[in-house]
C-alpha cells in the first residue's frame, strides 16, 4: 500500500493510525500543503487524486480518499484486530463519536478554511484564532460531556481497545495542543489522549514522528 | 423508530430518504432549529441528546446521533435494500463521495457557522453569501470532475441504484438551490439530481414534504 501523506494533516494522522493498529506496511509519500501555494494542487498530484486532498491510499491498483472511508475500507478488508465493536448500536455510537470530530470540528478548522477567512474575508490574525478556539472548544465540550457520563467510556472511547473514534479524537487534541488550547476543561478528552499516546501505533503515527516532519 | 428532525436540516433529509428507501415507518418529531434561539439548545431536547444536533434517531430504547452513524447503522440492522456496494473498494468509493459533501462542503455551512461568521466576526450579509456559494461551488466543481468522469456513474452516483453519497448529494443540491446557485456548471450532478428525485422515497423526503415545513 501506498499512503500519500502531510505530517501535520490530522486527516493523515487517523489512517496512519489504523495501518499501525493493523499492523500493515506501507510505503509514505508526503505531499506538501503549504509548500508552493500546495503540493496537493500541482499537476502531479492532481492526476493521481484529482480532489487535490490527503490522504489517499493507493491499494491493489485503487486510489482511496476521504480519512473515514479508507479506515472503513481496511476495517472490511483486514478486520483485525478490529476498529468498531459488534453490535450496531455501538458501531453507531463509535461511528458517532468519530464523525462529531470529523464533521462538526475539522472541517472548519482546515488551512483552506483558515486561509479564506484571513486572504478573502479580511480577518485579522487574532480573530482567525479565535475562530479556531472556538470550533475546538465548543467541539470539546460536547464531546467531554457524552465521554465524561457514557457508561462506553474506558481508557479509551469505547472501552480500552481503540476504535475508529479514538482515530479521530486524538489528532483533533494533538491539533488544539498546536494551537495552543488548554485541556482543562476537557478531563476525559485529556486521559483519553494521555493513554492513547502510551500506544506504539498512536506514537508512531504522531506528525513528529514522520519522514517529512520539519 | 422516531426521528428528531427539521424540515430543512439537509443532514435529516439524508435520513429520511435511507428510512423511506428501507420502507421503515417512523414517528417525526420536529426540532425547531431557529424559532426561539432554536430547540436544539432547550433542555427539553438536551435531555434527550446532549450534543444539540438533528437529526437523533430512537431505535430499540437506545438514541442514534450523526447522520452518517445513523445511515450505516439503518444499513446494518435493515440490509435491504443495500445503500452500499458489496466489494470493499467500491464501497469505499461510495462513502469517499458521500464524506466529501458531509465533510467539506455541509459543515462550512451550518446554521451556527453562519451566525458566527456574522454575529461574532461582522461578515456583511453579502460577504456571508459569497461564503456560502464559496463552498458549495468549489464543492461541486470537484465532485463534478469526480463523478462526470468515473465509471461508476449511472442515473445516479454509483450506478442506478441509491447509496449513500446521494443520500448526501441530493440534500445539498437543494441547500444549492434555495441559495440560488446555479448547476449549469455541473451538469452530471444536476442530471443525477433530477433523477434521483423522480423516486418516491427522495421525493417523500424532501423539505417542503415534512409536517414541519413552514
Amino acid at each position: 500500500m501506498k499512503l500519500y501523506s502531510y505530517y501535520r494533516s490530522s486527516a493523515s494522522f487517523r489512517v496512519r493510525i489504523a495501518l499501525n493498529l493493523k499492523g500493515l506496511p506501507y510505503e509514505y509519500l508526503p505531499v506538501h500543503l503549504v509548500r508552493g501555494g500546495g503540493e496537493q494542487m500541482a499537476p502531479a498530484y492532481q492526476a493521481i487524486n484529482p480532489a487535490g486532498l490527503v490522504p489517499a491510499l493507493e491499494d491493489d491498483g485503487q486510489l482511496l480518499s476521504q480519512s473515514l472511508a479508507i479506515i472503513e475500507y481496511l476495517e472490511e478488508t483486514h478486520p483485525s484486530p478490529a476498529l468498531l465493536p459488534a453490535k450496531p448500536a455501538d458501531r453507531a455510537y463509535v461511528r458517532a463519536v468519530a464523525l462529531q470530530v470529523a464533521c462538526e470540528i475539522h472541517p472548519l478548522n482546515n488551512l483552506r478554511v483558515l486561509k479564506y477567512l484571513k486572504g478573502t474575508l479580511g480577518v485579522s490574525e487574532e480573530d482567525k484564532q479565535a475562530w479556531y478556539r472556538h470550533w475546538v472548544t465548543s467541539g470539546f465540550a460536547s464531546l467531554e460531556k457524552r465521554l465524561a457520563s457514557d457508561p462506553h467510556t474506558g481508557k479509551l472511547v469505547y472501552g480500552d481497545q481503540p476504535t475508529i473514534a479514538d482515530l479521530c479524537l486524538i489528532p483533533q487534541v494533538w491539533n488544539a495542543r498546536r494551537f495552543d488550547i488548554a485541556l482543562d476543561a476537557y478531563p476525559t478528552i485529556a486521559r483519553i489522549d494521555e493513554y492513547a499516546m502510551t500506544l506504539e501505533a498512536f506514537r508512531k503515527a504522531e506528525p513528529a514522528a514522520q519522514p517529512d516532519a520539519e
